[in-house]
């Protein structure tokens, strides 16, 4: 019997997975990654030149919702379809062997293994290898600490209601926001209204080929889905 | 001209080091590490049997604060002219090399590095290589993810006022909690006060030898300073 290892694979460089991560890469006969259709992916993209060559792959491409918004029921009824599917592939394939499948940043935090953990409970058994965080590599690529002292330290999506956003940017020391993308117009809007807009910073492919660090109020045109803002705390140092 | 490398170390267990900071361990000529006096300092304990055998060791031990609390301005004073101290030292060994400062966790999240890094500013090149956080480490081993969706994730210090653990506590869908020690109590009170003790996790020495995981309600007696009391978002999920 086998069990399905999700990888972390950290922030993007490659030299950022650990080495639990990267000995799993090095002795996997099979792995699974999520991709877009058409899309290399990225977590497959970290990993190009450190798989065996004799790897089976398995790429979960998502089912194309992009035309569907997530409050729609049919939204939710194609992702859990597509969840159900790979679970019982990986689970099928455990009967024999390991597989290894590779999951950027840190799995447990807002990441799409989950979908599959869930539902591989009972069924197979799953070794989950914590990874660096995006956020982890963005606010490092800053060149400023995050957090210091008694910091409180909010993590919120750029997808919560513009009013929600101004209040834990008001309410907090640090902040992080993540998926960004088409969301930076009422993100902007709501760090004004929390008076923190000019101590606002954002990462582009962080730790990535093409790393961009800006303060928000230099930033000009369209931003990835995958980039982070950052607000960085300042409490007590001696 | 050498530089001052600070080496996150994760959460841990050594096999959870990126690969960058594994690299950084194996060539150094010179360490540096926090410790307490008359301690072997977690971080020197990490990384036993990985530093080449020619290494330098630089042991930085905190002064001795631990009967002066932190509102003291000697306390400050104290720590201060410490890192100070060590900020001259590490400046002083990059005239000829480089120094590998070994970091528990994530540098830029509450590292004792930072009052360094701050200090060896326009002095000597700093390198931070980022780290699997300690918090990471303890939601991968409670089994559960720690965000899905929208959560909002809220990272607080068991050291604050007990009126604002608790609306933190309220007003979050995940909740990290670290430096609990003698705060646990405290920290009792605001979750309950919040309604959510039942949903608290608390991970003692998270991925290393002794690792315990438990529901807070189970916990009896004294935990380390270092132990992380979590509680898992519950959002949108397909």
């Amino acid at each position: 019997m086998g069990k399905v290892i999700c990888a972390g694979l950290g922030p993007g460089d490659p030299d950022l997975m650990s080495l639990r991560s990267y000995r799993a890469l090095q002795g996997a006969s099979n792995v699974a990654y999520f991709r877009k259709k058409g899309r290399t992916g990225q977590a497959r993209a970290l990993v190009d030149g450190l798989l065996p060559d004799a790897v089976t792959e398995h790429a979960m491409e998502y089912p194309l919702t992009t035309e569907i918004h997530f409050s729609d029921p049919e939204y939710n009824r194609q992702l859990s379809a597509f969840y159900d599917e790979w679970a019982d592939t990986l689970t099928e394939i455990t009967q024999t062997k390991d597989v290894v499948v590779l999951c950027e940043g840190d799995p447990f935090m807002y990441g799409s293994f989950m979908h599959l953990y869930t539902r591989l409970q009972g069924r197979a058994e799953v070794e989950v290898i914590p990874g660096i965080t995006g956020m982890s590599g963005c606010w490092t690529a800053t060149g400023h600490p995050i957090t210091w002292g008694d910091d409180v330290l909010t993590v919120a999506m750029a997808t919560l209601p513009e009013d929600e956003l101004a209040a834990r940017a008001a309410n907090t020391d640090a902040l992080v926001v993540m998926k960004i993308g088409r969301n930076l117009p009422k993100l902007r809007r709501a760090l004004e209204t929390a008076g923190k807009l000019d101590q606002a910073w954002l990462v582009e492919h962080g730790t990535m080929p093409g790393q961009t660090v800006q303060k928000l109020t230099d930033v000009t045109g369209e931003v990835p889905y995958f980039s982070i803002v950052i607000i960085h705390g300042e409490g007590r140092r001696p």
